[in-house]
């Protein structure tokens, strides 16, 4: 059966292409064009039901990602049923699950489950878990024990997956031997360099592409592909190493392509500021405009406990400039596995980090959004301020947390509100 | 007696200039002859005293503003007391006191007493209010009540005062006729609209500008230019009426110099991201270098409940392009009054934000504590990254939300920490 891609390549449009061009508010003929050049992906497993249709890419809003998922330490399958349904409730546009602890296979079913939207993996954590558990290292892991994994996640449904193929043994080697200050931040990566120096074998991944390839094109499912060097560190920004993997990513994006597989990239992690725009720009460049997925960009390390806020700052950015799904940071990040409360901090920083890049990206139609809230605040309508707002209950009890009244001025400026006192003393003219 | 940028004119080295040298870590006569252009200033009136000696300008670390103050409709001085104490804990640069209810002469005074940190005010809400009270409505205020309240307040020891002396009658009859979305979103703006165009008169701050120059120079205190017109929404962003208004300051700012005055000048507001720089850029040539002292800028609407987050997002973008002294906003912007947490809230997220600019600003200076912090978290030292971190007891609760322990991995990655898993399998090279 043909992909979306190769579908698009032939002309023909979809279903899912209409309903995309519905959501951006362009014609379906643009979206096809975007997908047959693979500058807009659209996530979707061919065995998924009841999933919500997402583009991601040029042209189209910034669109956001929400992990979730137990760790080794903390396995509690209700508490992360209860992110991916606050995520769904604050609007993520797609969820990952990122489980390391418990019957993993069990866990993934199940938030597959609840979660309507597109919902992506990391296949390589199980396959190296799983053979822990079974002969007591996972560095024994074989090729075939990854790409059982690989398969086991897409018959699921997994809709799209994240695999670290452009670290390449030679890259690791050479990074073993330069002083990085934060090393490889990347667990999946982390897990591919251990096996590949431990095991003196190449990146099963990167080997064994064109495989990976027809599995994925078999279900239709979306390569995202990893950045296991990205910089952990604002010291490591862009350095060799980034900048070698992108290299190899830049061509494996081309060989995705080649196969009808659709692509995102993955980056650029910890950068300095003024570093983030070239960092999209170059991203775009060199992938030829394959849909950048940005985890960051964080423009400071020193942020915990409110990394989210760090994050938004370099998602923000990094939006304006062209990337088109952020991946959220919580405030938890570097510190703990979040709770659903950081869930929800982290999800609403990146919409704003989103919406803020969209003003510069769509304009007047991601505007559109600014004057209602504008204008309803200019004639302090409560309520139109709430229904408008990203977490109503909090703006409302905020506004209410000095006793003021849903009609008039807030606590703020009381009888000095701007929008009282010029009135008060002068007639419309 | 010569004011500071006077004797630094002469070429003479004050003991200021030296603190501020030592704490920028750079020569007292870059200092000396920074202070004397006019591109930095330290606020500071001559009776203070016990007050932290604070650089603000060009090639200085970026500062943070926090503001404090009753409403009209909440007057609680201790808990403005604490905000005070939240700010100086989180490490606030400088603190306003924008009170409007209440005894504001003794408010202003208790706040004073607690913060040894520049202080400032806004004039004009006093004089509105103290006339209020009186003759039971501020419109009635005369030139004289104006300035007999920016005497109290030098008299106080007040380091810093905004003024709003760039709007004039002409730009505010105009901007009547004219469809501006949030109107004049500044309090002070909008007090001086509606005297201005009731009474028919000429702004007494823009009329009257040498006498106030005068009485600044006599305490040395500092002038910060309030930008009346600022955009209020995304919609009004750089209209005629933000750059008319930025046109008239410019040339305050020249004038101030000539009488030996510290200046800074306030903007911009709500500005779409990709007009940040170009704002600060703009400010700084046509202003000569004047240290810009930003109110956001808040890159969207939206983000009532969040819009500290949204500060961060703007204030970061402006800092690294050279902004100097950042005013917070907190979770309760366009909301309410705030709280004494959402203070730190706000100024640790402007804090965020000041760095993330001074790592571009400053470069090395500036990336040393990202190094540190990094450098801690690749070897899992969890006490001195809690040391270097803004908030040493948040970053220590969450890291124990899920009972780690003070060694080893977090409750996220656990096993599969990036900084265990490689070391455990591979010796160094």
């Amino acid at each position: 059966m043909p992909t979306l891609m190769e579908i698009a390549r032939s002309g023909n449009i979809t279903d899912e292409m209409i309903r995309v061009a519905k959501i951006e508010d362009c014609s379906p003929e643009k979206i096809r064009e975007r997908i047959a050049r693979g500058v807009v992906i659209v996530p979707r497993n061919e065995i998924r039901e009841n999933i919500r249709i997402v583009g991601i890419g040029e042209g189209l809003s910034t669109k956001v990602n929400v992990n979730v998922g137990t760790s080794t330490m903390v396995v509690n399958v209700e508490m992360e049923e209860e992110k991916v349904k606050t995520a769904l409730k604050y609007g993520t546009d797609t969820i990952m699950d990122l489980s390391i602890g418990g019957d993993l296979d069990g866990i993934r079913r199940r938030l597959l489950s609840i979660a309507n939207v597109p919902f992506g993996t990391v296949p390589i954590y199980q396959a190296f878990i799983d053979v822990t558990k079974k002969s007591s290292a996972g560095i024994y892991m074989t090729e075939d024990d990854i790409f059982n994994v690989v398969e086991r996640h897409l018959k699921d449904g997994v809709d799209f997956m994240t695999i670290h193929a452009g670290i390449t043994k030679e890259l690791v080697a050479k990074m073993r031997k330069t002083k990085r200050l934060a090393g490889i931040p990347s667990r999946g990566g982390t897990i591919l360099a251990a096996w590949m120096l431990y095991n003196d074998q190449e990146n099963p991944f990167f080997k064994n592409y064109d495989y990976l390839l027809e599995m994925l094109a078999e279900y239709d499912a979306v390569i995202s592909i990893g950045d296991a060097l990205r910089p952990g560190a604002i010291a490591d920004s862009h350095d060799y190493f980034q900048l070698s993997e992108l290299l190899n990513v830049a061509e494996l994006v081309r060989r995705a392509w080649d196969k009808g597989v659709q692509v995102m990239v993955e980056g650029p992690g910890h950068v300095p500021l003024n570093e983030i725009a070239a960092d999209v720009r170059i991203e775009k460049a060199i992938c030829r405009g394959a849909p950048y997925y940005v985890l960051g960009p964080l423009p400071t390390d020193v942020a915990m406990g409110y990394d989210h806020i760090a994050a938004a700052i370099g998602a923000a950015i990094a939006a304006a400039e062209g990337a088109d799904l952020i991946c959220y940071l919580t405030p938890a990040e570097h510190l703990a596995l979040p709770t659903p409360e950081q869930v929800k901090d982290g999800l609403i920083a990146a919409k704003i980090a989103a919406h803020a890049g969209d003003i510069v990206k769509l304009g007047a139609k991601a505007k559109e959004w600014d004057f209602r809230i504008s204008k309803a605040r200019a004639g302090l309508d409560w309520s139109t301020m709430y229904e408008l707002s990203m977490d109503k209950e909090r703006a409302k009890k905020i506004h209410e947390q000095f006793g003021a009244s849903s009609k008039g001025p807030c606590t703020m400026c009381g009888d000095l509100c701007v929008y009282v006192l010029l009135s008060k003393f002068l007639k419309e003219d």
